[in-house]
């Protein structure tokens, strides 16, 4: 049996009928079949790919971005997942656009849908903002579609919230799972997600919150760590614990950097902005209050000064299980001397583990595209055999 | 007989020679054969798009935007239009191009042009420009390509230039032809174009003069209203008289927005500016006169604010027919309350009318792309057909 | 046999196995045989794409481009090329990115390219920058590509750098060629690279020197003619010297442009700026002396102004062979009366030879994409003769 029909088969036992027609939101609404067919199926994509067989099952059709926020990685991604599933990006960049005053969002996720098979969305600048505008337009097309104004109904892809980066985790959480050759090994193995102190201001909570959110589901031992003043969302940390209950792990949370760095197995390490922060920002978005976000801003800063020993440095790595934990970054990272003075990562800790934090970013398109293929087709499995036997070349090759 | 077999039977019988390898601009230019033949190829698009059925006729190809004006509506109906057509949007960003001052208009298009086999522009915003600049970029490439520089000559769609927008008022036009059940049914039904109040300035007169240029055609009660200093350009006020006396209907004008609504069957109501006060700034933008402008702008905005009771409220629209005119609006509209303090509109009848508003914007994608098919085929109705002969599906559909 | 055929059996002959997987920067850096299969697979490309014949050979697949200039000509000549071969342009726009601060090349080049199968550069700013920018980015798709986190390895396609402007050079020699009736008799033949007034300031070297670069190959007596002032690389004369000797030509420089004019059979006339001055530049910006760049501007635009007499004038074409001298520009030119008070070129010679410089440009997009081909193909006439066996319609035409 080759690798992919191995992988065909396992996703012909999941159940990923929910998935059909659906958005991919936080992580924590999808079961777990949904989470490890969304895997799977980036698994045989790219297992399609690298064979180079073709994965296109659009002959045409768009897909609309809109990014609320700068971005490369993501960006390049979900253009990537989308042009290998046929359907050609079309951002709506909404400094060009005609989009009135006090537009509904109905309006304008019906205006840009009328060929649209997919939307991706980045916004993750506000708490309490980038999930409820995805809602919004999720809600929009959908009521368009049952009205028969579109025709199909484009998916939508959360491309980073305010609250969770569910292509990011999703892409971490592969990345270990082929690091120990397959889900069930995780079990026992212990995980940081630490704050490190970096000189910038205002970098989302997503990250953290998505990994303390998906990683307590496979039994591991997840140690949330952070300076005190960093707390994140107590909901997402309720979450956190649930699943580690459920899967027979744990749900930790320490101000001692040390301690949560001791025997651990992975260690996830970069900087955040308190979510009370967060809120208080938002807040003074809201009232136009600019001055004050300027002082929050230097506010922030100064209580991030505070703790410029929370770097992920060569001292600290030796403490992790023989040394040689596995290192993880979303990138870019802060590092020492090379892209800040002082920042999250010693520029030797990040040289060694850069080809492995290159090959955690390298699942990203494929998540994507997972995500969009699992709400297109009812059956998965079996399209994934067809495109297979379809054998359609995705470079000529000479005959 | 099927639905697109009817279609397709009725534009065997339109004569389109006159359109293949030629460009769309205003609608009078067009005979009332090759009207009919752009909405009904729309149609038939849409049938084969709504069947899964791919319209791909490009293998590959660009597709030229320029966009001169902010645009959502049309930037997305222009990029779904040539997608569906099989065509790769590039935009021609100006401000990030090297368009030497003083470059002829004649080399910019010749240059962009080597692989392109369609061009949108939309260039509205000044008088006496708009249109003048897309007739140059035609001649370029008329040019270009019978020098033998250009192998295939870019066909060009307008998308809406300072006289008219008819990519709006052929998917209106289609949108009141699909309400009422066939063109045939037009036939002394009254519409209006209104004026209304809007507190922003300068809007285009191009939707109010393609409405009247247009509608006047098919034997329609064709009533023009808006305040006294409101008027709209005296040379399509001509062809709107002159259509509606070779089509049996009627074309008058009048500064009372009630008597306007009486008895009306469909209400078409939206601001615009003054052609006077249009020239003026086209003028005053001429000589750089800046200072000029924002005068101009102050004293529009001031003109404006006297005429705040013309408004599609509830109460008008109760002097139309039996209280139910079908309300359109190219959206986005000044919604009362909603978009703008005072507006075009009232919330309540903008909100009952909703649906049919995103309707009549789902035509202007499959309008577009009629547009650019009919200047590609001497006989559409042939290559629709083996179109659906073909059956290349659109989404791949498990096997 | 057929004009097809007939190159395909000249590329046949032609030695291209280094640049498969390879790159393509400075011309000088191609052997004779690199050079000419990439002028024939140009033309093969538009041998087919004139017949109607696809040469699509990517289902899917991304191009990258990243444009640090602005630019028209060379942005949609990448798009075409590309969109030929049936790869989606996806633009990393940097200001628009999330790139760190000190962010390495490595990392921001792998992280694009996880698709993509070309990137496109442009940046020729400041001298010693955009080669070596484009080397690293090289270096670094090659080792992630190494290291097995590149699925495939991008190739590079130099749209102009600080030192070469290589499918400038390369479209411009293909229109002589073309001009003359074979490569083989360009032997003799007195070719001129003049620099020319111009009221802009800063305009790169690199068409001159690409020029230079190129032109010796071929047996033609290249002169070089500017004012004293406005020399270019040495390193780059050095080449022109030796390719001169090597094909029995000759290489020359004058100050004196009627000397370089008389009897020329070819005049490439355009301005740029010294040498020195740009290294001066690269200087001020690297140490962010905006004020000595103010200061330094000033001076070349003065300098410049002491040289207006260097204008392609239609007196000065006089003195060319036969007064009929070929001539050549990149484009926009800076032409008198038009774009400029007084520029480059009468708007006379323009003029006159406008069909002519519109041809030289519409070889750009074809170059292009025979760089990218012979970067794919092991046996590019094997495949060229494929793909027209294969007969895939470019544009479908009634059955």
């Amino acid at each position: 049996m080759t690798n992919f029909e191995k992988i065909a088969k396992e996703i012909e036992k999941l159940d990923t009928s929910k998935m059909f027609q659906g958005d991919f939101l936080q992580t924590w609404e999808k079961d777990d079949d949904e989470i490890a067919a969304t895997l799977k199926v980036a698994d045989a994509l790219r297992d399609l790919r690298e064979r180079n067989i073709s994965t296109k099952v659009f002959d045409s059709g768009l897909a609309v971005s809109i990014f609320r926020d700068n971005s490369t990685r993501t960006r390049f991604s979900f253009s990537s997942a989308c042009n290998m599933l046929g359907l050609e990006i079309q951002d709506l960049d909404e400094s060009k656009s005609q989009i009135a005053h006090g537009e509904t969002v109905r309006e304008t996720a019906t205006m840009i849908s009328f060929m649209a098979d997919v939307i991706g969305i980045r916004d993750d600048m506000y708490i309490g903002k980038g999930d409820a505008y995805m809602r919004e337009v999720i809600a929009a097309v959908k009521e368009s579609h049952e009205d028969g104004i579109l025709e199909q109904r484009p998916n939508l892809v959360d491309l980073q919230d305010d609250i969770d980066h569910p292509t990011q985790a999703l892409a971490d959480l592969n990345h270990i799972i082929h690091q120990y050759g397959g889900v069930e090994n995780l079990k026992g193995k212990k995980i940081v997600m630490s704050w490190a102190y970096s000189p910038s201001y205002g970098k989302p909570l997503s990250v953290a919150q998505g990994i303390i959110g998906l990683m307590t589901r496979y039994g591991m031992d997840v140690v949330l760590a952070h300076p005190e003043g960093y707390e994140v969302m107590p909901e997402i940390e309720k979450i956190a614990k649930e699943n580690a209950g459920k899967s027979g792990g744990s749900y930790s949370k320490t101000n001692d950097m040390k301690e949560a760095f001791k025997d651990a197995d992975v260690i996830y390490c970069k900087s955040w902005a308190p979510f009370k922060a967060m809120e208080e920002r938002t807040e003074l978005y809201g009232n136009g209050d600019f001055k004050g976000i300027d002082r929050l801003e230097q506010e922030l800063l100064k209580q991030n000064a505070n703790h410029k020993d929370w770097a992920c440095t060569e001292e600290m790595m030796k403490l992790t299980k023989d040394g040689k934990a596995l290192y993880m970054h979303p990138l870019p990272a802060d590092i020492t001397g090379v892209s800040a003075d002082e920042g999250e990562v010693d520029a030797s800790v990040f040289d060694r583990y850069r080809n492995q934090l290159y090959k955690q970013a390298s699942f990203k398109p494929y998540v994507i595209a997972a995500m969009i293929f699992l709400s297109k087709f009812k059956d998965p499995a079996k399209v994934l055999k067809e495109l297979e036997a379809r054998g359609t070349e995705r470079r000529y090759t000479e005959k």
